[in-house]
């Protein structure tokens, strides 16, 4: 416990109402101080990619905020794949929060990137949850090196904008515990955050703030979380319903409503007074967080901001292109690259220290100022012909032209999803009209939400995903551009042809209050591979300025169920780079459940000097193989091969290996409701069914030819037929010799 | 009430027990007769393409059953697109069942095919709903004509085989409404059949034999159902839930079993008496249903089951081979030419009085038997090879090789869903072999469930799909293969290129128990139409020998929502036939729910002449605009403006029209938990919200630019934070604006 914290051992007494006042916030960003107990008040702030330190609070991003460094949102973070970068980030964060009093910061998010429409993508990491979590511990680790709290949000399964405030997320067990909540999973486990922020809507018909199993059955029954759960900001309806289902902290102030309702209910009896104590103690911890202010140098924030931001560029396509020649030739056109585009709209939106352009930063690298056209304006006002014409007769005089394309701050943020994937219509006019004259046509993109290429990706010769890359996006941008970085950024979300191959389509955003989540696993690359549908580029893609080649690819059970995965990396270009080693599973028929043909189970990047080889060595524990059994509650390993798949991405592979797991012996009792191919399949009790039983029935019926056809028939109803022909007992001494060693 | 009927006016007083030993069966086909009490035993048989008459009963089609016709599966009459000749193969069934005794006949199915692996797509007629309604109803209507009773089947959402008697189906409202229940409602509403049979799955958790709202508040209060609900074989778990729920007759014989637990029930006050009466009562209906026994000449209904299914066969492709020629140079490859594969397997399958090969009726119009291989055995037995390389020397010599493709009744049945499209890889193998060599191929198949037509589709002339078409198959086929007949099937489901592009993949079959149905009402070609997914062939395709043309299309509100729409047939060949005009909806941003970019509202065949034209015209009701409301559970017209399309199939459009209606005018009522959009939208509060309310910060919030992103908020939450700024009671008075006039 840090020094300012508070004292729970030496606890002054509180009563009833003193703690239902400690369990809502004082304002918008602060809980309660007692000062009489030594409690003292907590601060809180907007997170995650910059502090959103405000004066006057509102929760909707509306009012100003004080200057802050503006890090690289999720959305590029999580193309780093980078968790050293991503905590050297959270740790820059928590500094800027201890030199504006803040003790906790409300981030990382985490949900999953369900549809690329959703307008908060740009605040989430990926559409793979191993990738969300490891970048999402990372991010907490780094944060809570400098005493400052993380807030992990919003749990669970907040994948949309739309109704978010009352949409129930219709969603199975097995896809919430496999996709939406192994991210947070992990943070919870790995990493310790001071708190988990519930999300607003329903899950299943339940707000999450009022969504007992997964407050507290789950989070803390589960997973172990010994912090406070705080309500996403106006999450909770019903605080009593909320305490009670393992809520502590509700934010923002209600002017005391919520603490009248709560000590209403534990003089009603409808709350226990140890539940109440419960959540105090929980936010009374929070006061460990924090710490004395710290001097922030900006300019080493900024060039930190740079330098991540540089980490996550992804180079789409490269016709040889890129990087750009210093000297000549070279025209930047789009308004993008005089006025970047670098974070989103909302709660997260941050009142950035600077805002590097992209034209300041290649006039370093040219020598002097490149020539530029704006093209279109942002809120597509003016006169589009004629701003187009001036950038084509520049880039007709070329000869490479750099185009900037992208979203507007007005087309895409928290509070409600895009509906449709494209870029503004002006913007794909101006880059086919550029790439039908100029030599070479680059394009690089600005958007949180991921855009469709179509239309024009075949004319361009070179496309660089730029994401949201916050206040050093112009220079990091111009930094891989010009060849001073080499990317080594990779698709943390797939590129799809149309929206209408998503697999989200049709049931996003819902209707009516609800959205179902019937595509199920089968999310992001999960479907795309599992499906054989193509897209554009697939999660994990990402070029580099030099080539790398993967070789020796050793994968050898090390013990039950824990696979230990080595290969060699070796840099095959001229210029050194960094390798994301992708290894996925693809664990088809394994189980009696749809096991998507992909699966991404581990990573790392590796920096790889010119002509050097890196040696990797990664390890797959149990999950990696796992899946969610419905039946037993738990993860289950079904024994059998696993292929290992060293991808260059999601869909591509490099290198494979089978590897045979013993998995778990699960025998699983046979009862009454069990069909006749289940008693037949059964490990005990199959061998020895005819016999035990001595049914001529039963014997004809358990033929191959009868036995496919009548097979979905519970035991049950085969005993009705049968009974006659059967020893009393017989049945029922056949299901004992089951339970004994059933793990059901 | 028929002479045969019971007479409950004076019935005699029954015991409990007596009442309770009613409700189940007496043994696998007949009901318990009471003779003191004048109860007379009903006998119920399985149909629904021919009787199932046992002597020894057995409800899974393992012991044998006396000689009927077997007139074409459902598969195939759900092809023909035609009432008149489904209703006269259902009188002609009724006859047979007089003649045998039968009072009722356990079909149709009208079950929704959502996935071509279902095993039991062969006795389903179609992926559509209405298509599906419309021609069970007909069935209905002629078996009802010989007093015989119909018992359609199985209520409801069973869509696989896989788990049957245990799997939940988990189906949102909105879908089951618009998707699986309304075949059904079309059936009981329109023609009144004796019986509803219950399905052995569970939907949404409980068992279809235990779903009081489905039995109880759908059937019978939503519906109007009059008749008994008779469970499917074996499907009741327990009976006191089952009659609770709204079951009536429990089949088979449970020995005595049910009886005692139903007594027992209402001894411990568990089940209300009056519920067993009631019960009671519509089993004793059932005796109103046969009749005395009529003569049945078989040679006539072989012939009636030959016309049936020529006026199934879908012609998928011709490239001009089709008519064969009557004389010379036709061979015949493929054993299910000389021996038909015409029916499905388990409950349905049916002892045909006689069985008809193509190649026999072949040799009718050849003058002479055709020349002849069987290419490949159905059970893959003997040498490959040998049979193909027969059928290929014999294809090199020919003109035309008309190869007789399919599966085997091994390859798909009641109780097992298949696991892939594809043929048997020697009959792929023999196809391309032999079109390799022909100088024409024709492909004619055979199979209930959808084959798939890839890696031989382009390579071949015509193809000719039979689906199963009953005893009189071969003879129909040489009446199309011939151009006796003009083929007029249009496909009554689609045929995809592959598996992963149907809709329920990765849903279908479910794994542990349950079976989401996470496309929603994205099935068949609704899915392909919405998601612009390529198929091999569409819904409603099919091919004539002459051309049709259709124009003047005249589609006209005549009365509120209720639609006439008027066209001409042209038959622009030299060929007489029979033409379906099908008419689509398209309903796209009506309502705040998915539409479906296609949906069939209504069809008729017509028959027009050489040269001759046919005015066509058909009402659409507003049912065929209306989409199932969650939030005021009904059917809800939106205003607004509708395209009305003729299809030559489901994804072409030959004309189109669109229509603005009225629709229903639904003021929903606000709410605290209504969104802040919600309030601003809404006819009555919207306009006068501000002024009402007065307050500055709301009169900031509803700006386009912030409404945008905070619109999600609900009402509450805007209170909380405006409450100081407004008068107090003004929400409330707004809130009972909208009460008065609101359709929730």
């Amino acid at each position: 416990m840090s020094e300012n914290g508070n004292r729970p051992d030496t606890m002054f007494p509180l009563t009833v109402e003193q703690k239902a006042v400690l369990l809502s916030g004082r304002d918008v960003w602060s809980t309660h101080a007692i000062e009489d107990a030594g409690i003292r008040a907590v601060r809180l702030s907007d997170g995650p990619h910059g502090l959103r330190m405000q004066e006057a609070g509102d929760n909707f991003g509306l009012l100003p905020s004080l200057p802050s460094t503006c890090f690289p949102p999720a959305v590029a973070l999580g193309a780093s794949w980078d968790p050293d970068i991503v905590a050297t980030v959270g740790a820059a964060l928590g500094l800027e929060a201890r030199a504006a009093g803040v003790d906790i910061v409300l981030g990382p998010g985490v949900n999953i990137k369900r549809s690329p429409l959703c307008g908060r993508n740009f605040e989430y990491l990926s559409e793979d949850p191993l990738l969300s979590g490891r970048l999402g511990a990372a991010y907490v680790d780094g944060l809570q090196s400098t005493g400052v709290g993380a807030a992990v949000k919003h749990f669970a399964a907040n994948n949309q904008e739309t109704d978010r405030m009352r949409v129930s997320a219709d969603v199975d067990e097995r896809t919430l515990r496999e996709i939406y909540l192994p991210a947070f999973e992990y943070v919870v486990s790995h990493a310790r955050p001071a708190m988990v922020m519930c999300a607003y809507n329903k899950i299943n018909g339940t707000y999450a703030s009022e969504h007992r199993r997964l407050l507290t059955d789950v989070l803390r029954g589960d997973w172990d979380f010994g912090g406070a759960v705080v309500s996403d900001w106006g999450a909770v309806h019903d605080p009593v319903a909320a305490v009670r289902a393992g809520l502590d902290l509700e934010m923002p102030s209600t002017s005391g409503r919520s603490a009248l309702a709560l000590v209403a209910a534990v003089q009603a009896g409808q709350l226990d007074e140890v539940e109440l104590d419960r959540a105090v103690a929980r936010v009374l911890a929070l006061a460990q967080y924090g710490g004395p202010p710290v001097p922030v140098d900006h300019d080493a924030h900024h060039l930190l901001a740079r330098r991540a931001a540089a980490a996550c560029v992804v180079l789409l396509k490269n016709d040889g292109v890129l990087p750009l020649p210093r000297a000549g030739e070279v025209v930047v056109l789009g308004e993008f690259a005089r006025t970047p585009r670098f974070q989103g709209g909302g709660s997260s939106h941050v009142n950035a220290t600077r805002a590097e352009s992209f034209l300041a930063a290649a006039a370093d690298y040219a020598a002097g100022a490149v020539p530029f056209a704006p093209g279109f304006t942002v809120d597509g006002t003016g006169d589009e012909v004629a701003l187009r014409d001036e950038a084509v007769a520049l880039a007709r005089e070329c000869g490479i032209a750099v185009v900037f394309a992208g979203l507007g701050e007005a087309e895409e943020s928290e509070g409600f999803d895009r509906d449709t994937l494209d870029l503004p219509p002006a913007q794909v006019r101006l880059i086919r009209a550029v790439s039908a004259v100029a030599p070479k046509t680059v394009v690089v993109l600005s958007h949180g939400g991921t855009v469709s290429l179509e239309g024009w990706h075949d004319q361009v010769d070179a496309i660089v995903d730029g994401f949201l890359l916050g206040q050093g996006g112009g220079g990091a941008l111009a930094d891989v551009l010009y060849g001073a970085v080499n990317p080594s950024g990779k698709l943390a979300e797939s590129i799809p042809l149309r929206i209408e191959d998503t697999p989200a389509f049709g049931n996003f955003p819902g209707e009516l209050g609800h959205v179902g989540y019937g595509e199920r696993l089968l999310v992001g690359y999960r479907s795309y591979a599992t499906k054989g549908v193509a897209v554009r580029y697939p999660f994990g893609h990402g070029l580099s300025y030099t080539r790398f080649g993967v070789r020796e690819l050793d994968v050898t059970v090390v013990e039950q169920d824990r696979v230990r995965v080595r290969l060699t990396v070796d840099n095959l270009g001229d210029r050194a780079g960094d390798h994301v080693v992708q290894i996925y599973v693809d664990a088809t028929g394994r189980g009696p459940v749809l096991r998507p043909a992909r699966e991404l189970r581990a990573f790392t990047k590796v920096h790889v000097p010119v002509g050097g080889s890196v040696p990797v060595e990664l390890t797959l524990d149990r999950r990696a193989f796992a899946f969610w059994d419905i039946g037993v509650a738990d993860w289950v390993v079904t024994p059998g091969e696993y292929r290992v798949i060293i991808g260059r991405d999601s869909l591509t592979t490099e290198l494979e290996h089978a590897v045979t797991l013993a998995g778990d012996a699960l025998v699983r009792a046979l009862t009454l409701n069990s069909t006749l191919q289940e008693w037949v399949d059964h490990p005990v009790v199959g061998p020895v069914l005819v016999d035990t039983l001595g049914s001529e029935l039963l014997a004809a019926a358990v033929q191959p030819d009868k036995l496919r056809v009548i097979g979905s028939v519970p035991m049950q109803k085969v005993v009705n037929i049968i009974a006659g022909d059967v020893p009393a007992g017989a049945v029922d001494s056949l299901m004992a010799m089951t339970v004994s060693r059933s793990a059901a």
